[in-house]
């Protein structure tokens, strides 16, 4: 059943299952939008300052937004999201390896109503993305725009 | 000749060129990262707040990160950049369609040295993707890690 604006609370969380990143899809990925040497060159990765070919953060940016709206969006949550504002405070903390399973887990942080708005509100997100053993690689707060139920069309 | 933390001021200002962005581009990358109706199905599409097929802002975002990272950071400028810590305040400011042409500039809004590493300073650097019209449709902040070209190696 689609979640909108007032189905949702402060503190409400939602956890994803996970995705396993690939060798190949750090390279691929980093080739399109990121080709920095660690990202795409083993040889050249041990010379940096992380010892060994990691993924774009970028990249764990875009597999979190993969697992948040095809888990969380379109999936059992059915969230109403119109779509987004903006994110804040997005940091890596640990470098994501090839093989490393990321899940997301996001949680209502705030809600504000649209004041020139009446079919929408805006919803805040904290989104943690976890390894398999648990280690947080990275966050990000983001913004996202939900409909209200109780607007009508 | 490759720019390093001394090299750069703050109020340094580069400029990339344009990346066109086809609705092709669009709607595969939104299959991979971003699969929300606006983004994949022009028919859906209409009947959302965007009222078009529009790019995914993560879409933006990553063609924001090649330009920088081509342009900038392995092209003209070639800095020596060792890696990302993260990204602060990024906001849409308008929705990107197919047939756009993106530039970004980044400026070097702050340097700080690191307290714990000889060999690195930190820059932040303010990115504001434009389109031909010179409509600013994304900003952000980033905080890159820059080796210093005295720490020797």
């Amino acid at each position: 059943m689609t979640q909108y604006y007032e189905d949702l609370a402060v503190g409400d969380t939602f956890e994803t299952g996970g995705y396993t990143i690939t060798k190949d899809e750090i390279v691929e990925f980093a080739e399109q939008f990121d080709p920095q040497p660690f990202h795409i060159d083993e040889e050249a990765a041990k010379e940096s300052m992380f010892g060994e070919l990691v993924a774009s953060g970028l990249h764990t940016l875009c597999l979190s937004v993969r697992l948040f709206v095809t888990e969380i969006v379109n999936g059992e949550v059915d969230l109403a999201n119109m779509g987004g504002l903006g994110m804040d405070d997005l940091r890596w903390h640990q470098p994501v390896r090839p093989g490393d399973t990321l899940r997301v887990r996001a949680e209502v942080l705030e809600k504000t109503p649209s004041t020139s708005r009446s079919d929408r509100g805006y919803v805040e997100f904290q989104r943690t993305v976890f390894t398999d053993g648990d280690d947080e690689v990275m966050s990000i707060r983001s913004h996202n725009i939900v409909r209200r139920a109780d607007a009508g069309n």
